[in-house]
């Protein structure tokens, strides 16, 4: 039950400051600007006492000067008066009508922010491929930016297949089940970068898919969901031979074995399994890296819990089996039904990863659970 | 440099299933439809051939009946046809003319996904309050729910106050700072469930602030930055007093001491100080289980890091110290350099919580870093 991670921008440039941040020496405390050297030997029993001369707000556009033997009651923000080098706070002083009692000496320079202390002016600040967390955000401000490059969104279409889906929304005909990869697809793909956009569902005929994939340059990935098995109407893998290429079709893992990476007049083509629970397992192992890296995203690094294993479970060697679990009593208990039941993930909390070599993983073998 | 965890929505209503999913029995692979019964005894040596009746492909309607003695072809999610009882992969089966050799015996119900496997009809499948996965979201496609109710983002006021703070994209006027907090603020809020809004910059007159505080029953929280110190001109205690309620002004942390919470019509009202760093530390550490509690988000675990401090660390007894720093070398070193300087966060990777009764923290203590 842990949120996805998501994205912020990257930055799609370097960025300098054109300007110093502060623009100019700040008061970093209300209180009393002055000339240090006037306070030397003040104490306690023998204040020093300066003229009070004017005072300045924060915003004030236009600071007074100040000479020795005065000094200029300031607040927090406020420019440093021309001739100070130091500010007082107002707890360590005593206003007394037109003059001020100071009780001890202070170093020269206290309590003043410097001009270009946070950011120099012409300082690399950021470079580009920077993610732009809030604080980075807010020394974009800093800098009087209104507006800054970021990569885009992967326009990523998303194309649904199989003569027996519809539409949810719809009623169901005979024959007929709701298109589940579509929105799955989408949830998981808009949150690590991608700006999905969904085709009608096609059937499989050879016609709709070409009509689909005539679109592939004005999208930066297309993923299909179903027809990229090998039955006999499972037409994508001849459609992109043939518009395309084909780079491999049928990975060894379960489930989401029949998955295939093409390429189409430049863009890059997925065909996800048709089983709910394959696609959507593909599309956190391979889908989610791919779309990150199109996006210049960092790496995620999905929230993992070490647990026992609740049951027994066994696996088929030569394959990477994800399997899902649900996270209960302390233990990862297996939570996956069949490739077709959505449940098998929308019920659990995360998966494991077997390796090919492992047959069997007996019953309370400590295991990392990688969370949805 | 790590994504922050966004939201997914949180549906705000029970969910039951009103169909089973699958609506039907199907084919759980590209086969035939047979009756398991009439495979008894079936080897490689001695097949049994059955008469091929029909074809039947996924999203048909109409499924033909078969009698013992009979097979259909049938694709992977095709309805199994009444009479069939069992599906043969076709790879275990060889074409002869009009009829199919079948050569082994096969369990009953085998490759079938039987109707509710998935997901009953009439069953609870989520209460409300739960977050919406991905495969969660595909859960109610599968249901055939084109919409469900989730929470809505909290609508937060974002108000900066400062007479010296103009906002980015305009010169700077003498004694002018740019705005800051208005941005980061927006940047991790939206992250964390809010839908923020901005007022224009008020200065730090009764008036102003009264004229943002009318407007609290539209929002569901109102955050100003700035104006909740104690100097001269700090008014938005003595204000929210007079309209509501202040329920604290002043925690025991460092750098955000001079934060304020309180109540004005019901809406709860947030002074953040007006130092950027302090502003958005504070953020981090009391803003986002707020607004996250309040948008019905589960709680939010941050990524975090184990590493040796980079060098040595000072904190004030009695109060709680959250410290910026860079992982860098394989150390976490202080990053921090005031809170007036939003490089303290925007060059920093997360922070370190130095404890209200530590004082000093030597180089090298192993401490745990939050990652931003």
């Amino acid at each position: 039950m842990r949120p996805l991670k998501d994205l912020m921008p990257v930055l799609a440039h370097d960025v300098a400051s054109s300007i110093d941040v502060p623009p100019f020496d700040r008061a970093a405390m209300d209180g009393y600007g002055t000339v240090a050297s006037d306070l030397a030997g003040a104490s306690r029993e023998k204040p020093r006492s300066l003229r009070l001369e004017a005072a300045i707000h924060a915003g004030d556009a236009a600071a007074p000067v100040i000479s020795p033997g005065s000094c200029v009651q300031i607040a927090t923000g406020a420019p440093i008066p021309s001739g100070a080098d130091t500010v007082v706070p107002v707890e360590e002083t005593r206003r007394e009508g037109e003059s001020v009692l100071f009780f001890k000496e202070i170093q020269t320079g206290s309590h003043i922010i410097r001009k270009g202390e946070d950011i120099k002016k012409s300082s690399a600040v950021f470079p580009s491929e920077t993610w732009l967390s809030p604080a980075r955000v807010g020394a974009l401000a800093a800098l009087g930016f209104e507006k800054v490059e970021v990569f885009a969104r992967v326009r990523t279409a998303i194309a649904p297949t199989g003569p027996e889906v519809i539409r949810p929304g719809r009623p169901l005909g005979p024959g007929q089940v709701y298109d589940i990869n579509t929105f799955s697809l989408r949830s998981l793909l808009h949150a690590h970068g991608a700006a999905p956009s969904t085709f009608d569902i096609a059937d499989d005929s050879l016609e709709s898919l070409e009509r689909i994939l005539e679109e592939a340059e004005s999208h930066d990935l297309m993923v299909f969901s179903g027809g990229s098995s090998v039955g006999e109407k499972d037409l994508l893998v001849d459609v992109i031979e043939r518009m395309g290429k084909v780079f491999f079709h049928g990975i060894a893992i379960k489930p989401g074995k029949p998955t295939l990476f093409g390429e189409v007049r430049g863009t890059p083509v997925v065909g996800m399994p048709g089983y709910p629970t394959s696609c959507l397992m593909n599309a956190y192992t391979l889908l989610i890296p791919l779309v990150r890296r199109m996006a210049h995203l960092p790496t995620f690094h999905p929230p993992r819990i070490q647990a026992p294993l609740g049951a027994t479970v066994r696996s088929h060697q030569g394959k990477r089996h994800f399997l899902t679990v649900k996270v209960t009593g302390g233990k990862a208990v297996p939570a996956f039904k069949s490739s077709g039941a959505i449940t098998s993930m929308a019920w659990a909390d995360g998966f494991i990863e077997i390796p090919e070599d492992t047959t069997v993983l007996p019953e309370n073998t400590p295991v990392t659970v990688i969370l949805f």
